[in-house]
């Protein structure tokens, strides 16, 4: 580690989130991972409960204590619960680490919908004030030098990247907007539940938590920002029998004059313009979540039907990756200044 | 085989939808299969390339031959691709033979509809006009007696169950139609191709034929019988890396009065009065597709947006049995007189 | 219910044993099941909990109440862990009910045995010799008219039914027996675990209890009546990403003559004579699990090596079906003197 | 590219095996992928039937041209199937170039075997001897500084790693070793068939080509040189519904004193030591697929039986990686005198 290296902590390490920091970071040339944190499992070798880092990691999990933390490193990930990242963030700020974090609980500027869609009560309005919403490609200017960073939801950052140049430009109707989204099942985390069991989704496809996903308001709340006007959208969160991968086909009515896929193409191609992780699909080509799988990239693909006048949008990411800990990890990228794809060029995984 | 058994002949019995009739109709009480037709295959054991019906089936394929199965049986299902059912019904229709098929040739009754989407000629008029569209729930009055049936597409049949109600209440606008469809692998048939290879398609999830496939212009030939007037809609197929299954996730405006979860199960419940294979959930339960996995039967649930006014309605099926062979022996029950359900009372494999 | 049903309860229905005992009694045309039963989940529609039975069961599951069993039902049948079905087994037996039990609790007569693969204290001797082990096609006959039976193991009985002709008929060196076995993921049960957790499983083989697993004495005691003294063998289990099946691919010497395949085949078909769900697999053709999918078939095949003289056997089975839920109705067939395949001659789901 | 960067070619681009190398190559610091070629389909954009590669790489696919090829690389990586490798690779050493070949045309150095197990008539003798077999961790030192290069089977890889020290060491009887493969989808090819269609293999298990397999004699001839004399192997694969990851179980006898776990990871770590990609784990501890997922590792785990004497080894590789295209890099890399883990350390994709 050369005295340039930036030391990271996770906490959290024990989730799918976590783990795949440590996958990612493990990549990374200007950052080590210095202590990897689990409250439920201090003192265990991390290797031991996760075989696939056998010697890659040799440490034991830390547990969550913000002065040993705050000796061993200078910026933190919460790859926490909502609900937990609230409590813990306000003290490691204060401690002047840099922190980023994964959960829900700093992405609604209004506490209001946070109470309605989390079910829980929201974080002191002046820390969620302070935290940066980091969606890179749309946001990412605002990450720049900022100390606290709220990392998008899976669901969120696959839809607003696939309708925000659209709404922005005004060539869809922003209500009209119907999101259906399908996500790999390592989005409900490594916790037990039924729903989760193999034997359950295995040869398996269900819809659940069919208009009350916390995830709506996000979007909302990010789409009302390119349209100037507050945005409501019908969105339908639905498991697929795979571990990874989340595909948002969103459709839209076109209010004033019809556009072309290709005319779509160039338009998102343009707003787009030097964002490495954002492949907009030439027209009639539309991305499979396997085209993604393991990377940091966000695909994007049109079909405009003449017969009704509505544009269906598909994006396609890894949950895990730009969903998650990849974009997290391009959050810290931007917040130090440092190029945003830096230890984040991997080519998908296929097949 | 009693002198009162049924004997039928199955064209197309190395493809999925053939397999599964014979698997079905195995346990038909008043249905004997006594030839199983291959035109590539003929004259091997069926057995040898289906080990699974080893010690059931021991008998050969026949070929394609009129004469023969004139000779052997009194019904024929035709499992054959588009493009061949057009080619052999008159035929058998000539020689007495009741025909149920499940190809796509005879479900639209506009010629130029089947021209455009099915890239085909279209079989002659006089033949597509004798053919009853077998949707069993909707218009399965008109199969008694009739002896030419033309099958149901399986998209086509979860999203006609699921809408047909609706639209013909008047509930729900049909100009505002977008059914998100997706189906298991099964769907793709037999025949080999890179879209159906596994590493392709396991831990993948994929849309295809945006705006293109060929059950769109049969839903909306059905919901225009429901809505008195033509109706055009958005239909996106994707597949899922599983078998079987296909769900429908459907979104529609309320043009007038809001409907509650509640009225939605009401109306169907009462629509579907006396059929046993759709089953209509109670408000807040939502099926999913291996809840109907090797069965007959048709779930359908409701959830409305008090946000959007939009009501979303989810169906599944097992498509290789509501969605092909088990609706075509309920097509052959109804037209002989007997219980629909007659051979067809599968409770779904769990799990 | 005509007065000649029998009538059946289910202890233990919401576990995938007793909801595949549910799916299967179902078709049964001589039984009837009065009550499903439940300690966690009594008082609620089993519907609720496994909506695929809507509308096929509309009751609420039982209480685990002895009385209230008594007074509904004829045969019970104990889907229950181990260590449980011992506790509920002598009641039952007491109170004139036929008793099913598809649990480890009466298969060891070996109490020692017992205690030491299932780290429990062994059922009381004399309840233990008073259950019959119902490995159908090899003990059948013990089963007959016997009011209490212990139903195999799953992998159990798929190494049995493979390796039993031939350890009797003296081919193979009984000292030489490794059995590499394979499950899907349902054998694990419906309680929730890290290793039945989808993410953990999908995409990913592993090995477990190796030298450890409790079907180990299982298999010795039967081969041990095979050979005529004590057998001891070697055996490894693995899961599988799926839900239903298990292939065992069992290794053996043949210490006199070398037999060809077709020798094999034909021993095993004269075994296994008039036994309907064993099938012997021509020479040359090996079963595949999904070729007994959601059936009640045994499925084995043979590859004898001239170059090392060893012989490969493999069986497979549907682990709910002829593992666990089908064999205790074929028990209870052959308890009563009925058909044993009566109501059981499902033809497997393919694909 | 800087002048020091070692150019490579691809032959076979459009199989598994080289989109792989394209992936693995794209992050190695020494080497850049100059040509890919594909004899069925140059003259189109890599990216178009390979769409996750897109913006990744923007090159055309070139024809199999052997002038062409010269000009553009140092290197090339032969990843075709056998049977061509024989007929390219002499005409590329002859131009200089060094050739790391992916197929098994000169895996054996006994031309009758080669006949025998692949039905094909061998390459020539003189060629056959000239190239290694580079099994990194047990051949490794050979490689260094050879210009051609055979890489090893992805089953035998597997197997061998995890039966040589112990055969060399004589605490396992040669002549006892048998070998329960399975593998996931992708080592069948990007090739159709029908038993790599998606519906035939998701949700089945299935065993193919008992006692034929053409790795079988690879596995024997590495095993001979660790025996000091001929080596005869029972060999069974598997497919497994997945798509990378191979596991070997893998029994053998004891012919002298027996050890315990703890002495065989004893034993195989002094073997592998200073090997980066083999992973003895503890004893108690046995790997599984995933732990090795996207990454070149190879991990081994052991359990003895003290009722049999037998030891059961489990080994795991991804058949992508470490089962070829990472070996052939580990073997370029070695070849070269560089690191051998050079561009390899990726960390296994979990979950």
């Amino acid at each position: 580690m050369s005295h340039s290296t930036l030391r990271a902590a996770i906490v959290g390490s024990t989730g799918y989130g976590g783990v795949e920091l440590i996958r990612l970071l493990h990549a990374h040339p200007n950052v080590t991972v210095t202590s990897v944190i689990s409250s439920s499992s201090a003192g265990a070798p991390i290797a031991e409960g996760f075989p696939h880092l056998t010697e890659i990691r040799t440490d034991t999990l830390d547990g969550v204590d913000p002065e040993l933390i705050r000796s061993k490193a200078d910026v933190v990930f919460l790859a926490t619960p909502h609900g937990v990242s609230m409590k813990l963030a306000p003290e490691f700020l204060a401690a002047g680490l840099k922190i980023i974090d994964l959960s829900g609980d700093f992405r609604l500027k209004d506490g209001e919908a946070y109470r309605k869609w989390y079910k829980h009560e929201p974080a002191e309005a002046a820390q969620v004030e302070q935290a940066v919403y980091g969606l890179c490609e749309v946001f990412g200017k605002e990450a720049a030098g900022r100390p606290f960073i709220s990392n998008p939801g899976c669901y969120a950052t696959a839809a607003i990247l696939g309708l925000f140049p659209a709404v922005e430009a005004g060539w869809i109707d922003s209500d009209s907007l119907i999101i259906d989204a399908k996500s790999g099942v390592s989005g409900a985390g490594r916790g037990l539940s039924l729903s989760a069991h193999f034997s359950e989704i295995n040869e398996n496809f269900k819809a659940y938590k069919l208009n009350k996903h916390q995830h709506t308001p996000e979007i909302e709340q990010a789409l009302a920002r390119a349209a100037g006007r507050p945005v409501t959208v019908t969105f339908t969160p639905h498991l697929v029998p795979m571990t990874r991968g989340i595909m948002c086909t969103m459709y839209a009515a076109q209010p004033g004059k019809r556009r072309s896929d290709a005319e779509f193409v160039e338009l998102y191609r343009k707003f787009y313009e030097g964002r490495s992780f954002v492949r907009v699909r030439h027209a009639g080509q539309w991305p499979a979540t396997k085209e993604v799988w393991g990377s940091n990239y966000c695909d994007i693909g049109f079909s405009n039907d003449e017969r009704t006048g509505r544009v269906t949008i598909i994006s396609v990411i890894d949950n895990l990756v730009k969903g998650a800990a990849g974009q997290a990890i391009q959050n810290l990228n931007l917040s130090m200044g440092w190029e945003e794809t830096l230890g984040l060029q991997f080519t998908p995984a296929y097949p």
